[in-house]
């Protein structure tokens, strides 16, 4: 099951523009004030760094990821997600696109 | 004024992705059934077209914009507007971003 929309939710009207365009997302906020964001991450091997926790759900698309400390990539689909710490980062491979919900822990 | 969020949408989770990256948006729908998306338009020179007729609102960076028909480049910056008729087109160049909100008619 993928999530496909996401209700109630009042959304940023300016884009985040990360890595010269190659991921680019909007920030959403729904009524209980909690934080999201969507976005998409186009063919690139890029690394991200976190400062509260995320959990990242992809929607469509897929990419391989590799978290902070660890040697596996692991591959991520629709319906997938991956957590990442606090003030931590992962890599991230993407062949096509990789679309995602970002839920701050 | 710049429209800085818009409050009570559906937001469909899947980005549309246009000309390789330089075009990427995220689709809205109100709760009266409106259909808007915000999105960003990266550097380059583009050409849309339009199936519905179309207003769009600067919310960030800008651009130059020419409607089919015209032969004048017109700039548009944060809170411009402007409008695109049904199946018509418009030229759009952007040197940094022109993060916008797209209003169907």
């Amino acid at each position: 099951m993928t999530t496909e929309s996401i209700a109630g939710a009042t959304v940023s009207t300016q884009a985040n523009v990360y890595f010269d365009g190659k991921c680019v997302s909007h920030s959403l906020t729904l009524a209980d004030g909690t934080k999201k964001s969507v976005g998409v991450v186009l063919p690139s091997t890029l690394t991200f760094n976190t400062g509260a926790a995320e959990v990242m759900e992809c929607v469509a698309g897929g990419c391989e990821y590799k978290l902070a400390g660890s040697d596996a990539w692991q591959t991520s689909g629709p319906g997938d997600k991956f957590s990442i710490p606090a003030n931590s980062s992962f890599d991230i491979r993407v062949d096509q696109a990789y679309h995602y919900i970002c839920h701050f822990a």
